[in-house]
């Protein structure tokens, strides 16, 4: 289990290392250097190597690190191995193209429900889910023991929307709307705004 | 136009400025206090008023800034007004999402061509769009003075498609593969892997 006196940054750089391993060993890697590792992400290896050593000894010297071990074991440290199971909440074009998006699976990620408000969606099925009445979040969240949101309704429905969420229990809600959600601190709130990575990007190349 | 010598913190929150006036001006609010635009952001007022006199006065002390003309001047500053032009390369679900997704709009951002390399998408229409042949991208990209691609291919083909992008003159990527992209450092890259965000969540959940 981690250290609760790991810097944060530690913490965001083992999040990296588990993203580079995973896709690493997905395209069948086996062995990695720290220096490899290191260039991936663009930092000195002795960095890797010390980031690693707070967890004992992970790699071999000469053949470098088994690459799924050391990121079950990082998945171990982080508490983030096995799976977690997501609802998501909008079934517009980016909720309904997210319920098939294949890329969650890979890291463990289940989605067991959809939710709309819409009388034309509530009870058909989308994307292989039965599309439930965002009014019944109260009931099924728990019920099926999800603990991360995605949301992806109108601007307009984000907040009144959130705030079932967390009624219903909810841990987390990743945010795709523009709005600046409005809850407690105990529902932790990650915001993905692709028209603003896009600005960004635009202010860069200008 | 921008000084070159405002740090890159300050830009950083130019940019959240401009994403929260906008969301503020569409939503129909006409003025707001630097306490009130400090508060939404979770920084100091004085921050605020810090940062907006970098350029000068914009706004009147007791009423506050007028939202939208405050938007724009920023978007002005940081070279951002106008519409850019977008491609979506790789229309699998995610790309196809992003293509109708109407959010971009907003923005100013224009989605005027998508790309595939399957037999079966080239040369249909999808989600209103002509999908041209990635092949292609050499001709369109500058025939249609394309800055910014968004790139939702599968994983095994990011680079090579990156790398045809750049010999087609992007400026810039937007990249959903948890790929590592390796171009050289004239295309800029924004990175979002939704997978990695959720993991991310679920790390500060456990």
């Amino acid at each position: 289990m981690l250290k609760r006196n790991i810097p944060e940054k530690t913490i965001q750089r083992l999040l990296l290392y588990y993203r580079y391993l995973n896709f690493l060993g997905q395209q069948g890697t086996k062995n990695i250097s720290s220096k490899s590792l290191a260039d991936l992400m663009e930092i000195r290896d002795s960095q890797v190597r010390k980031d690693l050593s707070y967890f004992g000894r992970l790699g071999k010297r000469g053949s470098g690190y088994d690459v799924m071990a050391l990121r079950d074991k990082i998945a171990d440290i982080l508490g983030i191995a096995g799976e977690s199971k997501v609802c998501i909440v909008g079934m517009g074009s980016l909720g309904s193209a997210l319920a098939a998006y294949k890329g969650f699976g890979a890291l463990g990620f289940k989605i067991v429900s959809v939710f709309d408000n819409s009388k034309q969606k509530v009870g058909r099925k989308i994307r292989g889910h039965i599309c439930h009445d965002i009014d019944k979040l109260n009931k099924i969240v728990p019920r099926d023991d999800i603990d991360i949101a995605i949301l992806t309704v109108p601007a307009e429905a984000a907040n009144e929307t959130a705030i079932k969420l967390e009624q219903s229990g909810i841990k987390a809600i990743l945010n795709f709307t523009p709005v600046k959600l409005s809850l407690s601190k105990k529902v932790k709130i990650s915001n993905v705004d692709l028209a603003m990575e896009l600005k960004t990007l635009s202010f860069f190349i200008r």
